[in-house]
């Protein structure tokens, strides 16, 4: 594509890569330090004056530096001229911090989004990012909003990877039922539904799933991220107390905080699969081509 | 004071307590802390609805962090109902990178001024923050900025603790002779200049006290920042040199990155002074009482 | 496998797991938090009295404190009772501070033998380790010394997932021969052979790959370890200067320091593959059954 | 003092040079940097060769990789051909795992001391370290051991900078009666007592002083550590309860972890004095005098 220079920040460089090579544009590079003072120095190596900028930058674990770096980064971007400039931002770091769950509290993803508004940017790319009470993330960030998905990508994993007969989807909770949908689909029209807690009495809770037997199948799990990895520990041994088979663990974002990655290991799953939003031991499949399919229909 | 509050981030909150105590306010507590993900997680404690506020928070060794708390924090104080917003950053992050020095560098301070032009507070106040190239910080910064300055409360120590016959001040270069002056009036009006080099061949350099003899001389050497030190060191060889007798160095920003502290203690200084903008093991002095007169102006 | 509990640390645990299930042995577990001042606390929960123990922990990236921790903890097997105390260390940092490079050098890899050789434990179990200038590790380290491969591991992933027809094996450098060799070996006897560097002129350099072909064939680079990636970079721009067609690399430390890993992808490689001695993005690889054929002729 | 070379480490400079002007010996330097994988490198730039070597380094925040940097530092002055080689240790860490105060608890101390112990150095000296539960540390550590106070330091700082009429000492529980005892010795024999909590009914506890009325009394509190800070501010409170005016605390270990300092801040002290085992922002006192004292004994 051209015109289009692709630029990877310090978190980000590894999917810059990928996304260049599939939207068959220029690489370029750019050079960030830290100072003996802790202060980040940035400097774009790339010609960008005049170009539009793919730039991107996840903002996984120790998010506060890099958030730091991103919007530095992009500022210099407009400032150097070019001519439009997109934030991939694969994982999108405080989204959970999105209402005053008690007073006083600061509601750090509208802080967040109000600091990228500052910036005047085209438009925002993220994966699978919480947006339950944001209704109209173009406006809070102040550019066109992109929320892709990386279920697809898991999808397209795990069916050239394993057979699937006799296999249905789960998503470990309500909320999870939109990643569970799309991941069925992408399995070729498997049966798909969620757990759910049932209070049987006043100290008995049981955890079952949605309208679906699970008993003697093979199970899919699938969420949109695993950080200390608590919710699929309890999801699995549910899913075995209810008969289930193999299970395979998939998740977009593989935060995998402390120790949830021994942890995960061992339930003894058939397999345990993130992307490459945040680089883990289990990111065996890239978001490049879900966010190059996105850029394509921008940038055409 | 009343209706003011006044709140100290986690690298503020020591001279939030001495702000208070001398404005004779109310101190109120923020909770801030590391979720496992590295999230930051700020809730303010105090009820400040209504009510004027005072931020403290240094942006000093490893700024990243502090500045994204610092935003969030001043973003929620004005979400939470405050009526006036006042940061006091005592040390202000990135202030050297005021410039593009090389092609593509981002210039951070211009950055960090517009994401702190994002917020609308009310004021900022800062101590000895260079602003060679920054002619409107107000405009800058989008909110009425303070620009005060610690070496009278440095020079109040030394006069009460230093017998200051026969001493002059010197400043290390060009660019400190502004602290030179100050601190020389808060001495009684001593003479003051500043360290030159001067070229003799082509291989030799030899620095020279502009303009006044310090042979014999007890000297009060002043800067703004000691970062690794390397600026005194070679300033008070120079001194020796020229046969200076008994040498005090003071700084406002005790920043000693690295080896910087042991590297001035083998210098045999008489003292090593700065201030707690930043806190280290030579911060005797407090910038407080500098502060606490900016901000009666506004708040009175 | 009885009385034996296999444990990890915390850098060695998802080997732990795979290694327990492996000998069919118990999997143990040890609580190790960090407490404010930095202090590291260390409780083994798993009752190790009169107990034969597999303790595993990788002293990977920033290794000082995981030697601290695996120190401590070897030393309480014993206190706790255990009859024997077997180290599993997949990755032993400082093995390459093995000699005094430059006078006043601490030569740290003799330092930590030493002090492993305070513990009195009965085995150390080890994966690739640089033994160039230690002939008698078991004495320098004071209990029985394992240096495992995890090269045929690597050759096994590399034999089930890609065709060898027209491939060739080459090591980065003369050191890498042995890996070469085993690799080749693995892929069912392929040719190998190092890069090595000529001098052809004052100025210019050329690296030739030792007596064998490698234009328009395919190429298995093996090494022991990926550090900054330097090596690596320079050896496939080479082989590819030389006529290589695809080239797989294949390590088995995956260290990725700083930017490594986007370098590395930038090469275009068909696979970049590493074990789980270290965790990284490309740990594709368990060097578990490695670990358990030699702990299964001590422990039988 | 000749044939005598003091050395510090990178937390441990600072104290060197202040012990080598005060010992009048030669003052030597190291060079210690972290490499990019984290691992420490080590180099001793100073002619050790068949020198007494005194070297200093603080186990203080963080410790674990300030452990490995002294272990491998004084092993190879050791292979270095120092004649006699002295550790000073102003803060030795995880002195205060002691025991094994639940089951399956590493006894830290005893595993660091084993060490120490394999490096056959020739003494240690440390200051003000718990060692209720040691009785004969010198073949704990394997050197001959000196356990130094820093109070009559901090007891000097005291008596010159304040008057000391209608004043007491205390010490903040039973533990700290050795420190209360020697602090009224140096400000020329005060009463001196300690707090203790006694319960009055099931539901309440008092803290009173211990045979000795602090009412309308100016006080010199001292503890060895403030950690968190917790015990003083509960000391301060309880003491202004039994109506004590002017407090002053002194400690000899400033580790001030957290929100230490601006806690103690906020109790409205008349002075808060710690010392420089471990740097921070009221390190006012040296420990150098009591080591150099200690050392002129051994070295003389």
């Amino acid at each position: 594509m051209k015109d289009v220079v692709v630029l990877g920040g310090s978190s980000g460089e590894h999917l810059a890569v990928r996304i260049a090579e599939l939207l068959g544009s220029e690489l370029g590079e750019i050079e960030v330090k830290q100072f003996p003072d802790g202060e980040t120095y940035i400097r774009i190596l790339a010609d960008v004056s005049g170009k539009r900028v793919v730039y991107v930058n996840s903002l996984q674990r120790g998010p506060n530096s890099l958030i730091v770096e991103t919007l530095y980064t992009l500022d210099a971007l407009k400032d150097l001229g070019a001519r439009e400039v997109y934030a991939v931002i694969p994982y999108m770091a405080y989204a959970r911090q999105d209402e005053r769950f008690n007073p006083g509290e600061a509601v750090s993803i509208f802080s967040l989004a109000k600091l990228f508004r500052a910036l005047s940017i085209d438009g925002i790319y993220t994966v699978d990012m919480h947006l339950h009470r944001i209704t109209d993330p173009t406006k809070l960030f102040g550019a066109k909003f992109h929320n892709l998905t990386g279920v697809r990508e898991l999808g397209k994993y795990v069916k050239s990877n394993y057979s699937l007969d006799n296999a249905v989807v789960i998503g470990p909770d309500e909320e999870a039922e939109q990643w569970a949908k799309i991941m069925a689909e992408e399995l070729g029209g498997l049966e798909y539904s969620v757990l759910e807690k049932k209070r049987i009495s006043a100290e008995e809770v049981v955890i079952e799933a949605r309208g679906i037997g699970v008993s003697g199948k093979n199970v899919v799990l699938v969420d949109d991220i695993i950080s200390t990895g608590g919710t699929v520990v309890e999801s699995v041994k549910a899913l075995r107390k209810l008969g289930a088979r193999e299970i395979i663990v998939a998740c977009v974002h593989p935060l995998l905080v402390g120790r949830a990655y021994p942890r995960l290991l061992r339930l003894g799953l058939k397999d345990l699969i993130g992307t490459d939003t945040v680089l883990s031991p289990i990111s065996k499949v890239s978001v490049a081509p879900a966010i190059v399919e996105a850029l394509r229909k921008t940038l055409a």
